[in-house]
């Protein structure tokens, strides 16, 4: 067991730390989105994929389908804003979203019924270093900068099983009383192809793969230029 | 032994649910590749590669040659198709391409007898999660949607021996009462560069590389633009 | 415990072997940017980043925020240079840049009071190799090449607790007589991030990925050419 | 131990036998690349990189400067050829190229006495799957298709020590009657890079990253195509 009982943060929500509120919006990307889908977009123009274009335009779950639920698994890459030296920098971390859906009948799932859970960097960090035999819990809550804090909680578990994990989601609602659960039976082999694909998605939802890959739209400016970095790169340099 | 018995899924396929269509035709790569050239390319012009353009233009089998046989392994990238929204999706995921040739005189081998078998993502995750000893068996049958199902079939196994593994496929028709059988014993080494390889190649068939790295074509579109997934990014959304 | 000597290099400065200072620039990339930004940017020009193009200009730190201290990991790109030949070869290897920060407050880091560590790329594969309960040190003199060496000094250490590592560096100033320490909690999943974060990084620290994926300033160039490496391909060749 | 004996296959040179003498060019790369620096480049201009251009401007070696001798480790990327189909493949794979330099002084190498080994991709498959305590060997022979087969032998070891692998290649001269060799201590954490490296440009030297990658001198051809490997992708076809 390797539970990692959710953060309370709360309190620190108008302490005006921007280096902290940036760690609340990549390690508790639920939080964040909530915070961002009330404020509305009005200040999505400053917000946008790396080399200035959508970045996630193609879709690719990987979905496993099973007898009570069925969960799919996408990676959401971060986005990025234009700072005032011209550079850009990660304005939100990416995820791997989760999506759980119930059975209603024979092999069929209901779309509305529909729960999601955003696996932070760090969760992805967790999931792929599960040994046999391993188990880990994750804990979201939206409202966890309000007063509302604690009346709807999200956790995920993953634990063992003979061939493989069980990946179980449940959605508590204290106010309406009401807690909705998900598990769904993954193979070992499903387990292997979920490893390997966040393994390799998790640098590109840090941004990383960004970073380590000039933009294109770049591509054809072929002069020399001085490394804005050239002294950030220095170790010795404050 | 961890073997994976076919599945029995013909009795789903008048069910008209979309979601497990689709499964059918991941995950069974080999019933819906022979359903698709039963129904003709006529609709193929709804069906490309990513970003517009053929996918697979460039060819680089890994082929290990033996006393009896010669088996060849190569990616065969996803098909996409573009939804009503203007974006991409994964129409078809990809698989692992094996080719079994037998031989027909001293290290030479026959295409015209060639034998193919589809590793779909999922069997692709159990290839690359065999532990040293471990062995894997994989199913398929072209008829399996149809009153057919059963008279063709074909399997692949992976078992270990003392420097890697045997990998043989064998073809059984019951029809003709034909069977054919391909066994190739593969180094460690050979296994090694497969199982890479084929880790390398599992993020490409599942679409996720596409996904992840936005298409070339909008390159120099340098204008901040509103994320279309940003509503659907937020877990508490639904 | 697997403790790593700190090189004594400053010898071999001045026998003017070209392979040797190449290697203290590579291995030892502090006391190399040191010198560097010693010499100011005069040669700047001869230095580029791939594909004649800034090469970092998308900022992706990956932070951890402790009660003392704040770890941020970023990746830094090699650059490049012309030779003769008109091919291009790595200049001076990439980094992967660690920046502690004191806490100065309740969650607040000061970055007035930061401290960096550039691992290099050979401790970079030290780093993520690291079995559980492994432990590694590596020591850093920004003056070895100088009388001043050893004056001051930076050693990060690497060291297993319960549930992951703690990461300390500390930089102990001979002359004032200072010494800051900064240590930094690193959960099992906080390291599985970085382990999977530094290995992706790797080859792009070291250029490989450049070396591998030819410039797209060559986009469109569709004729064949000579291959310049075909001779030097061979083994036989001298 | 894990020794991996010479093939003895010069007697299968006369078979015209175009799949097997594909497998000479791709596993027995050394023996390949002196084939075709004997015969010149006259078919050169058949031969190009992938996408049709030179495609290793960019030199990155990887270089461990030891007391006897110095080790550099390169990739050298496939090249590819066109068929009358109009698509591409594999013409030659690639190799990992090992230079060996002998130390002429404290710390200072003799590149005109370099000798080379090109780890093919199942020599790199070998390499990167060692485990703790294995070593392995590899024998090269540039003669092996001819009568002069035996007369010069290049030997590669991978043997464990206490932190780390001995690697060590012997060139081994019949005639002239002159073993060189060099032994190079490579420590955990620069085999560990090794290692990290090789495995990432592992897919790049069979050309699957190639294949996977769609050619980007198609950017822009933003228009559905019927995929010409859709009949191909079925397994159910021959």
């Amino acid at each position: 067991m390797n539970p990692r009982p959710m953060l309370k943060l709360s309190h620190f929500l108008n302490s005006g730390n921007k280096l902290f509120q940036r760690r609340l919006r990549g390690e508790n990307a639920g939080n964040c989105y909530n915070l961002m889908s009330s404020a509305g977009f009005s200040t999505a123009r400053q917000s946008y994929g790396a080399e200035g274009r959508t970045s996630s335009r193609i879709f690719a779950d990987y979905s496993i389908f099973k007898g009570k639920a069925a969960l799919s698994a996408a990676p959401v890459l971060p986005t990025f804003s234009k700072m005032d030296s011209g550079h850009t920098k990660v304005d939100r971390r990416g995820v791997i979203m989760l999506t759980f859906r119930p059975a209603i009948g024979e092999r069929k799932y209901d779309s509305e019924k529909k729960q999601l859970f955003a696996l932070s960097v760090t969760e992805v960090g967790s999931f792929i270093s599960l040994g046999p035999g391993d188990s880990c819990e994750f804990y979201h809550d939206p409202s966890i900068q309000s007063r509302d804090a604690g009346q709807v909680r999200k956790s995920l578990s993953v634990k063992p099983h003979a061939d493989g994990y069980f990946i179980s989601l449940s959605v508590t609602n204290n106010i309406s009383k009401i807690t909705e659960r998900f598990t769904v039976p993954v193979t070992t082999a499903e387990f292997a192809v979920m490893r390997s694909a966040f393994s390799f998605a998790l640098p590109h939802i840090m941004g990383w793969a960004h970073s380590t890959n000039p933009p294109t739209d770049s591509v054809g400016r072929d002069f020399p230029k001085v490394h804005p970095q050239l002294a950030a790169a220095s170790e010795w340099d404050r």
